[in-house]
């Protein structure tokens, strides 16, 4: 075992330092729990409780259909893209929240494809991707090249070193997910989007483990387009709707499939014919989810406090943290770092293998200490500057220890379904 | 002014003696208001605040990622499907809540379109609607048939009397909304259902203005495909995701490209290349957003107090008192009636149009009558029987009445955006 430079005496001051600390009290953590699930359901703000109990019994149960004027329902798709605008370097109108993330990527998709259609990139069909990118991304980029015109295919790329050569003449849109969501390993956003396009391809950024845990500039890497998610980092509550962002240099000739009334440019005339909004709006296809909307409100007035810089000055300390302390205090087990210890590479979550990764998980949540599990192998923490203090990173590895060296978890758990 | 045939007094008789009468207790609903709206927003069953209480504070906010398995949050489309399936004629395993109309209907126009390109009915490149059908629906098709391979298109019927007519050798599918959302007239599904399949076509049926207003037999008309909307007639709660149905024997080659990971037969697997959920899984794309979605459940559990034939039985008593006190009491006014007369061909909403439309419903609206406008000239009232009575709709026309005997609208009113 290597030598310990830390004690608990030691985080518990660091906490004593932390700006970040008093937005603890922001959210409603349950008492005993270590909650490192952040990355996959943001923990509640204190204020959804009462927002939820205002949108329900007043603006649904009292003003009724008025409430798309007076409480602003129309607005919050185009209100909550703006708040959420600088958290990853976009325009207040370049964003929207609504539908879910797998919707708004083909939403994404689509439209790149359709402005490659368009002249000298025509013959142009393949959408590269990492086969390691969450499914539902390749799932969604499968469906819509199976339903475009023959010889539309998506092409999986084995490792981020095959990546650049795979930007070939073929090569219409790069589908890339800034931060992986087993490995926490993040991409180079600015130099990808330039190799893409100085290959001629445009670049389209899944965000969903990006937006709230590392500092994102869609603008400043001159990404093409993006999406992410509301209710993992960002805190937006579950199943929130999710984000799309279009540039303004995009937004006139956006186009795609899903072209329902509320992305039309005036969907209150009952016009025959699809005339898409201008700007942003024509992101938009349904009547969003009024209730699960207005949450996400909750999860972004909390980022306001506060700066992504600061954020991800203390994420880096949590998890650089985490990954000193495992390996330190548990290397007597065999456990293996998948998520790179170089920060630039890293997002806000570390990773371990461990043969009965499933096993210690559960062991690990029934000792209150809240982690997921990938397959193979892949135990998941992650680490939310918001609510997690140094003191929780030094419980949760002894815990862990705890675990580990007595061989207290059951290799033979059923293994359930965890988002 | 022809001779009335009731009094103010007969109608709160008949409230006396209906047995849906104590259901309005399940409801929120202001003082002083009469909620003739809710075709377009259903009122707040009183369930709803303390479910969006539980679910933000405890299941989101104490047991955390947990609740997608504690709280059944995986099952609820599944489970709100159920659930739902008998006020529309469809089997449990057949019916789930997701996503926006809009959306799911995209699903279901593909899905069609995909089963009539496959054999003899390959040469069918044809949608066939209505013009007067929801812009959405419209919208959508078009957004479907424009990224489809070259020769779809969309035909637009100029009335329901040219409807069989369109349904040619060159039509795929017939889309076709139940009730209309402007006029309240109601087609026969089985009619044209079965005049759909004798001529080659699928049909796919929106029930937005239906689902819980009038009896839908989706599997007696044996209807191919529909969707409907959950926050209408339904008391879902503002933009609830809507729902979709496929029979069973459809399922099997129910195809979308928006074939995301809810949607595959094992989202946790995490699986190279999408492989479709059997059953009606696979009409499901990706995260649903909880908090609106739980909130589905208060509106339907209070159906389960009654049956739709009793509620069909007052939905009719409501609409012809209200179509004879309007052209009884207001006979000296330019008021037309654009709902059918006929029963059968009624939803459980009445327009009449008038010169001043716009003005007068908004005059109506601050004397404490909430229905709706819709271009050109209607005013949309929507009766629930679930939260509506019979001395509601005798209070409702005399205010009416005053309005237009007094002129007491401003005609120069701003128009605003309701939905």
């Amino acid at each position: 075992m290597s030598e310990l430079t830390t004690t608990r005496a030691a985080c518990l001051a660091r906490d004593d330092q932390d700006p970040l600390a008093p937005l603890r009290q922001r959210f409603d953590l349950p008492a005993g729990v270590i909650y490192l699930d952040g990355n996959s359901l943001g923990a509640r703000p204190r204020a959804a409780l009462q927002r939820a109990q205002e949108v329900v019994a007043r603006e649904w149960g009292q003003d009724l259909i008025k409430s798309w004027n007076t409480a602003g329902w129309f607005d919050l798709p185009k209100r909550l893209g703006a708040r959420l605008a600088p958290l990853v370097g976009a325009g207040a109108d370049e964003v929207v929240v609504t539908d879910s993330t797998s919707l708004n990527l083909f939403k994404a998709l689509a439209a790149a494809v359709r402005i490659q259609a368009q002249g000298e990139t025509a013959n142009r069909r393949v959408i590269v991707t990492e086969r390691s990118n969450f499914p539902t991304d390749i799932y969604m980029a499968e469906g819509l090249t199976s339903w475009l015109e023959r010889g539309y295919s998506v092409r999986l790329v084995d490792s981020s070193e095959e990546l650049p050569a795979a930007i070939d003449a073929d090569c219409a849109v790069v589908m890339l997910t800034h931060v992986n969501y087993r490995t926490g390993h993040q991409h180079d956003m600015a130099a990808l989007t330039r190799h893409a396009h100085q290959n001629g391809a445009l670049v389209v950024w899944d965000l969903a483990h990006s937006a709230g845990a590392v500092p994102v500039d869609l603008n400043g890497a001159e990404a093409d387009f993006a999406v992410g998610c509301t209710y993992k980092y960002l805190n937006g509550g579950p199943g929130a709707p999710a984000f799309i962002w279009v540039p303004r240099r995009h937004q006139a000739r956006f186009a795609h499939p899903l072209s329902g009334w509320w992305g039309h440019a005036q969907p209150f005339a009952m016009a025959h014919g699809f005339a898409p909004a201008d700007g942003i709006g024509r992101a938009l296809c349904g009547t969003p989810p009024v209730v699960s909307l207005a949450m996400v409100e909750c999860g972004l007035e909390v980022f306001e406090e506060t700066t992504m810089d600061a954020i991800r000055a203390k994420s880096l300390q949590l998890t650089d943290l985490f990954i000193e302390l495992v390996e330190s205090r548990c290397a007597a087990h065999p456990l293996g770092l998948v998520t790179p210890r170089e920060h630039a590479r890293r997002g806000s979550q570390v990773s371990f293998t461990h043969p009965h990764g499933y096993a210690v998980m559960q062991a690990l949540i029934a000792r209150g200490v809240i982690g997921d599990y990938r397959e193979p192998e892949i135990m998941r923490f992650g680490f939310t500057p918001l609510y997690t203090s140094f003191a929780d990173v030094w419980d949760a590895v002894e815990i862990l220890k705890d675990i580990l060296d007595r061989e207290d978890y059951d290799v033979g758990a059923e293994r359930g379904a965890v988002t």
